[in-house]
């Protein structure tokens, strides 16, 4: 039997946003439904080395399919300056859950690029106005890209605000979008008004200290203990959706005031899944400003990794190889 | 940058086992010196198929090498019959600790083999007597191989004794090393009162209820909560290594007793680690039994994916592949 290799091109050609959309808001449902299997993940951290290791392993079944994989990643941030090479590199093995036969191999960036965006449109479907169309960024990195393109396919998105001190990112942005949208250059402040806002940065001290009275916000950057993008004042006025309790309050956007006791369970509205799987209400008339905190969870891989082998093989795409023994 | 990919022959070209025994040895004396990192084994448990995944992180840094790796591997036992495929599988992701690139991806199932004749070779080495000549063998599966084939390097066996329910595999197993040794079919008695014993069942009653006078003895088969080969007399009045604490009370050779209260922390001499680095004593002319009660350390397949990697890249085998995006 061949496993199938997918590089970074085929799982990029393979995984559709709307697709990968559609799986994670699956895993999320599955995951209300105790339908999931999924350890914390592991650290191996290297001081030495300033990174560490993280192994992630999940289990997903929803109506439709059920799939398992580990994602091996790691933060190593040295790396841009000492190897010219990503802070965070992830692979993927993607097993069927049945006999346990590694089916691909492939590159983890893009599964995790995609699957972080597309939490943030499912986020975004059930709790932003049904009619929002201006979104705005702080941070014009890799993911603010991922975040804009997920969230237009579940809001007709035309306006957009894009937030950074680096200029030249900034001009990036807008010359990538230009042609699609009514993007421009702006403050945080006006990012933060509109009906959308997704901030992606790895600060410490917020920098989001005031929103639109409607504005949905994808909370993304904060993915570590100390890490915090909005003003406690706005979590605590806001109706807070986490992805997940552990998660969220050990290293997600909340970590920083549920430890100083500013945050508490009362804060807090509902898990995602709880809300794709109806058990929670999304959006409602009396809702104003709606938080997504956003840590990223293996089931989300495990979905994306699942589109990326089904399309891949439906379209023929990858390289067969005979990485695993079978005699029995 | 490409990532080399060893399949099953790949990887076992490239594993001689006085070199994976010589790596594995080091990875015990690194665990005692506190330079390894290994979380605790994550399982993904489906009880709907009959089977699991276990995901096994580590990084170990010996004074010649360090390296990271997991072990994404299963148990499923109805992979045989069902699938035609093996009950195990595994696939290693083995990683530069410096920069976390995923310098191979590997075919796990020769190095959970190795590995697992090398941690009995290591024991052996410290624990037997030094003038071991017969070994005796209580299962005649494909590990009883590996255990012989590895013991055969820190020993001069000369006579062995096999003992398996099954004729059809205690006569292949003699005809495949007859060239080599004096190998005959035996009874568990017989081949409990060799030099040296590797027990290598999966055997919750055991079988094994007496030993030479000076026997040591490596228990195997035991890797799951309620497994038991040894009889409890035997461990009472045996010198006991393990290999890890935590996993051996659970799930290892002793964990049906402790879990009886019948063995405790006094009946234990020593993690085999601690041993090979000159913590506690091997072997010492008083001891009789010695048994070693080996469950499987992701040290062990990290230092293994060591040696098939670097011998790999020294020998020009195994297949380049440009599997994870380094753009930075």
């Amino acid at each position: 039997m061949q496993t199938l290799l997918l590089g970074p091109d085929d799982v990029d050609a393979n995984t559709p946003l709307a697709a990968v959309i559609d799986a994670v808001e699956g895993a999320f449902g599955a995951y209300a439904r105790g339908d999931v299997v999924m350890p914390a993940k592991s650290y191996v951290d290297l001081p030495q080395y300033n990174g560490d290791f993280r192994s992630m392993p999940a289990y997903v079944a929803t109506n439709e399919w059920d799939a398992a994989a580990v994602k091996w990643v790691n933060v190593h941030a040295d790396n841009p300056e000492k190897y010219d090479l990503p802070t965070v590199l992830g692979t993927i093995i993607y097993s069927d859950p049945a006999n346990a036969f590694p089916l691909s191999l492939m590159d983890g960036t893009h599964v995790t690029r995609k699957r972080t965006g597309a939490a943030a449109a499912v986020a975004t479907d059930y709790l932003a106005v049904d009619d929002a169309r201006s979104m705005g960024l702080v941070g014009a990195g890799v993911q603010s890209y991922t975040q804009l393109e997920a969230i237009s396919h579940v809001r007709d998105i035309e306006e957009v605000v894009v937030a950074d001190v680096d200029e030249d990112a900034v001009q990036a942005f807008v010359d990538h979008f230009s042609d699609r949208f009514d993007v421009r250059a702006g403050s945080i402040e006006e990012a933060a008004h509109c009906d959308v806002l997704s901030t992606v940065t790895p600060v410490e001290e917020p920098l989001v200290h005031s929103v639109g009275e409607h504005t949905h916000v994808n909370a993304i950057g904060a993915d570590a203990a100390g890490k915090h993008e909005i003003s406690d004042d706005i979590l605590l006025d806001a109706t807070l959706v986490i992805d997940d309790y552990d998660q969220c309050t050990h290293s997600g956007e909340i970590n920083v005031p549920w430890s100083a006791g500013v945050l508490s369970d009362a804060d807090l509205h509902a898990e995602l899944g709880e809300i794709v799987a109806g058990e929670k209400e999304g959006r409602t008339a009396d809702d104003g400003v709606t938080v997504f905190d956003s840590t990223g969870l293996a089931i989300q891989d495990v979905a994306t990794a699942h589109v990326a082998y089904e399309r891949a093989r439906e379209n023929g795409a990858g390289t067969d190889f005979t990485l695993v023994g079978t005699d029995v």
